[in-house]
Formats: structure tokens, sequence, C-alpha cells
């Protein structure tokens, strides 16, 4: 870390037409000299899910000891609980709705166990109850500058997770979406549409057959391609996060066939298909 | 301040697609080592007066010395002058267009006198024409670049305010809206919509009465409310600045009932009005 | 550069719906400490031309010895080259397909020399084929986070060009738009809409006459303006990077007369076609 007093990442929905997010920077920068990476602040409005999805992309990329600040919270200022939590590489820190769903899956998935209600092993998670080391006054509304921003800064600045809050035994978890295998079929659904209106899905490399059909929208493609270059308008190949994608090439797949978030996705082991006729 | 080289801090018109702002940030990159904090680069073009609203949104969270530039600079490369004031807790450098003006009106209303034209107390300005500290060739299309960034990096160096130009008694003040009170009705308007669609109004939460009902557009609102979460289509309540405002739970006020910055919006203490069956 | 560790400078056409740029970030922050300009990240998707424009008109403001990244790559995955380039000033990273092209012209011109398929004097360049420097796994659709940005981690800490691949002779170059000229016209084309809609063309001061007439679209407009204050519908002036612009006063001239990059633009010495009325 050559001597950096540490870095903090945000994770907002808060857009860029309002001054929300460098709000929450100058709350920091007041309050300790942390690097700031921002990891988008271009979630859909309110959509947890969404959010939960964009940290699991980037999570493993962060340095060691980055806290992670998520500000999805449609229920601000309501009994939703803000919390603190300590895990092997670092800290986040938000409101208590599910945002760090996957990364929970991921630590139980690590730790050999199956998905429970509890906090995988060596993570720790307080409720956000001490206000002494908030803004005043807090408002109902803000509680990124108001709460998390600050705590974020005393987290860098080395305050103890223990006098944030008092122990918290489980997080809330959403259902995210998994992909479901059959035979020689998996069906998942798209889980992400990005900038360039290449597909992800919830099928992992690993279920994927070594030859492939892709049903999705009205496209049948045939995969693995080696790269988005191909002369057949859609290439269907795993993407930088290990999971499924369809994309076309120099163009927008989304677009091109009209499929969105939560549309249904079905891969069939080559040959079964065909290369391209019908996908029944 | 823990050794901080200082802050800068940039509200812009800039948009993203261009380098506008990452060349502002090439220069004072190369005159200082400043903290850079972006408040917002989506000022509507040449809209000084959400400008001056955005700022005051975020000017009193920023650090302890901050030099703030503003560039939302219509009449770059005329006779409007380049200025840079020094008040209590920093620095602003920008164009002399108004977009200092919610923050005068409140340091004259701090000073506890009525605006009036001149500077408020503590606060000295200058007309920036000094061009030794200047970009060379000085273009007439881009003082973000050629004049703001390196005034600003001077400032963030340690340059003395009176070496960069001779001092301005007033600054170009633009008039703000301001609600007005008459018997138990507030009259007022919407001066921003942010990014989830909320309208904040120019009434300030001292204005309103404990219980009230708010007509804005078509819709009529009781409020307020204590947070976001409703079973109601619409709430008002207190935002983050202190202003009252109306925003759609998981939804989108503006684009509900079609409201934009400008239009009309009244409170009318509770019981007179009723509680929803009509506005007048 | 008083102690800093060092400047990377990013480009891409990543947008920000994703956390591409973010992890991008995050890998760089896990290496060093360099701090980050954002030059754009709003490059048309897979548009070279667009960013070797955008990093034309900011690559002079850097800081001496920045490392700029671009990461416009429509051919990750496939047999294009990645390479890293040391020129007097820095070191430029990114996939080789073109996004040099303006720099290398101007590097070519400085020098005295007719554009030729070299390398500009005092520039060196090697295919990035050392991938001890990488992350791992290396994916096939996202060079920026597994090599680009890794490798110019590495060039910031002080590695050697030479230690991350081989020496190459050429960049590929594409052409960039130039301006021709016959008699008294001037021949152009818009190569940038810019965020407020002016149309920045390829064509230079040094090539417009003192008073001169310009046609694009259906505008015919007497030049040169001031500045972008006037009370005529559009103004022709030069812009901030020394190209002839047309803008249209607290308006966005792409809209009012419907015009993008790529549309001619005719340059007409003032007298030959009079002042506004005819432009043949």
């Amino acid at each position: 870390m050559d001597g950096h007093p540490g870095t903090i990442a945000l994770l907002t929905d808060f857009g860029v037409e309002d001054t929300y997010v460098g709000v929450m920077k100058a709350v920091i920068a007041s309050r300790c000299d942390a690097r700031i990476i921002d990891l988008s602040h271009a979630v859909p409005p309110q959509s947890i899910l969404e959010a939960a999805y964009l940290l699991w992309t980037a999570y493993a990329f962060l340095p060691e000891g980055t806290v992670t600040v998520c500000v999805v919270d449609p229920g601000v200022g309501t009994e939703r609980m803000p919390i603190a939590v300590r895990w092997p590489r670092g800290h986040f820190v938000g409101p208590d709705n599910g945002w760090l769903s996957y990364v929970i899956r991921d630590a139980h998935a690590r730790a050999g166990a199956a998905d429970d209600l509890g906090l995988p092993p060596e993570w720790q998670a307080v409720g956000l109850d001490n206000p002494n080391l908030w803004l005043h006054p807090t408002s109902n509304t803000f509680h990124g500058r108001d709460i998390f921003a600050p705590v974020a800064a005393s987290l860098v600045s080395g305050v103890a997770l223990e006098e944030l809050g008092n122990p918290l035994s489980s997080l809330v978890v959403v259902d995210v979406p998994r992909a479901t295998s059959a035979g020689d079929t998996v069906q998942g659904r798209v889980i992400h549409v990005d900038h360039f209106g290449n597909l992800i899905t919830d099928i992992a490399e690993a279920h994927l057959p070594t030859r492939f059909t892709v049903s999705v929208g009205g496209g049948v493609i045939d995969g693995p391609a080696e790269s988005y270059r191909s002369t057949q308008p859609l290439v269907a190949l795993t993407g930088s996060g290990g999971l499924l994608e369809i994309a076309a090439p120099s163009g927008n797949a989304s677009r091109l066939i009209n499929v969105r978030a939560g549309d249904a996705v079905t891969v069939t082991r080559r040959g079964e298909v065909g290369d391209g006729s019908a996908s029944g």
C-alpha cells in the first residue's frame, strides 16, 4: 500500500445531475485523505439487485483494505438498518437491504457452506447506532452524506468496527438469479445489459458445454466465440466476469434483438439443436 | 488537513462527452498536487441559476480551504470579468456572472444584513487581470483551461489573492427564487428536479406549517412525510438541503405529474384545504 | 512533480453504467498510488477516430511523465497487438488500432517530416507480450482490466518499456480528416460535435482567411466571431483546439441546423461569396 492512507470505493444510484456524489466526497475529504474509486453512480434508481451485481463484478479487484460504500437506499429514513461489515479484505458500509447478496453467496461458496442466513466465516457486522461519528443534523433523506460517508472516513482512519454500533448476526439477502441445469439444457436469464448492449447472463462458464447453442429473444447463437469480432450478427462467449454473454459485433445486441435484464436465456449442448436452424 | 496539499472542487456545464473537464484536471495536475472533488459537470448548458443552486447544496460540506471553481460561462471571451474570491472557508474562482448568488445570500443572512450589492463581511474579491499565471496562448473560448484552472492551482499553491488581480467591491448577483408567505399560504416554485425526479422547491422548512398541504402540477399532497417510503403516490417532506421536496415513492415525481423547474408550488396550512379534496 | 508518484490518464468508450472504469482504477490502485485523470469515458462505442480526436485535444496539457491509457478496442481478444509507447513526454498504453493517429501526425509535423509509416523521432514502441505483469487469468474480453491497467501501473512504478515486450518499428495509423485548400476555398468537414452542440471542424486557424464565410448544412455564417456571444443565430470562430468551430449562441448548433460529425464544411474568403446571400 506504499503508505497510502486508504481507499474508499463508491457505488450509488445518485447519477451525475446533482451534487450528491460530490457532497459525499466532500464529507469524506473533510475527515480523511482517502483515495476514492468510483465504481458506478448509474445504478438504475433504487435497484438493489443491479447494485448487488455491479459490486460483484468489481469487489475482487479492489485494493486490500478498501472501504466500499453502497448507497442504493429506497428505504432511507425508515426502520431499515444502516450497517458496516468487516470481511477479510476490507469493509462494507451502507443500508442493510441486500446489495451484498452476490458477495455473500460467493463467500459462503468459498467456505464450502451451503447458503444460509448467517454471516460468512470471518465476517463481522454491526448496525450503525452510534451517532457520535455522524454528521449533525442528520437528515432522513441523505444517509450517504450524513451517516455512510462519515462512517467510511472513520473506518479508513482506523476506528474499530465495534465502535460504530452493535453486532448483527445476519444481513438482509435478496434472491439473486441462478441458472438451473436439467439434462443437456441450462435455463438462465439476462441479469445485466451493459453500456455496449451486451447481454450478461447468470450462466457461469463452468455450466457451459464445450460447444453449445444459446436461445435468447428471437436469436439463436452457436458458441462459444473466441472474441467479440465476428461476421455473425451475434456471438456468445464467456465475458470478463466468467458469465455467458451475448454480444453484437460492432453493434448493440440488446437493441438488435430487443432483450432486456430479466429475459430468459436457454443453453443447449450443440448437436441437439443444430447450428442455427431452430431452437424449439 | 493531515498534510494534504489542498482541495479543488469543480462545478461545470461541460458534460462528459468531451475532454474539457479532463483537460482542466490535467492543467491543475501539471501545476500542483491538489485533491479534486467533482461537484457536478451536468449543469444544464449555460444555466447560471442551476449552477448557483447546485453550489449551494454542496459548499458547506467542502473541506476548509477548498478552492471551488465554477465554469458555467456563456459570456466567455466577452467583457464579463474572471474573478477570484476569498471567503472565510476558502476561495471561489470563475466568471463574474452570478453563480455565487445563493452563497452570497446566505453570507449576508448570517451576517444579519439585508441583501445588498456589496461583498459579504470578510469576503475579498479580485478581477483576474494578471495574465502571468495563466496558460498561453490564452483562448477566447476555454477560460476553464486557460485562466480558471491555473488560477485555482496558484491559490492551492499559496499564491495570495492580491497577486491575481485588482480588488472588486461587488460581484454580479442574479435573482434567486424565494418563496413568499401571505397569511396561511406560502407561494414558491420548483427550483431543481433531481436525478430521481424529486421536485426541490424554494420553500425552506422554517416556512412550513406543522401540518400542510402542497399543490403542484395537478397534485395535492398532505405533508410532512417522514421518509420517501409511502403507499401514497406522492410525498412531501423536507429534503437534505432543508427545502420542501415532493417525491414519488419508488417512482419519478417529475414525470408522474409533469412538473419542471420553474413551476409554481403552493403550501397551505392543513385544515384550510382539507386532506386532498381540493386546493382552489 | 513535487514528489507525486505519477499520473495515469484514462480514455475509454466504457460509459458509466458498468464498473469497467472503476475496475481498471481498482487494479491500478492495487498496484501503485498514481493520480488518475479521466479524459473521457464517453467515446462513442468502438469509435477509434473519435478517441484519436479526443486524445489530441488533451494530450499536450497532461503533466510531464503521464501514462495515458486508451481502451477503445473493438478487436479485443483478436490478433490486434496490445502496445506501450514511450514518447518524450510520457507513455501511451492500449491496443494498436489507430487511437494515436492525431498525436503521431503532430509529432511527424513537429519533426519537419512528411507523415510516414514509421515511428516519430524519439518514440519507442513495444508489443505487450510479457504476461508476467498482467492480471491472471487474463480474459479475452477485458484487456483494460487484465493488461492495460497493470501495464500502466508498472510504467508508473518505474518498470522500463523494454521489459514489457518486444520492439515495434511502426504503429497502426488511421486516416484522420484533413481539410484541403484550392484557391480561395477550404474544404473540410465536421470531426466532432461537442456537449454544447458546437461543430468542430478539421480546418485549422492557419488555413482561415482573415475574413471568411462558412457553409455547413443549410447555414451560411460570416466569420470570424470574437466569442460565442452574438445576436446572430450562428457564429464561426477558432475554438480552444485551434480549429474552426460553428456554435449557436445560447443554443445547440448541431440540432439547429441538423449537422453531425462527418458532414462537409466549406470556407470561402469573404467578398467572393457576399455576406450571407449565397454560397454556391
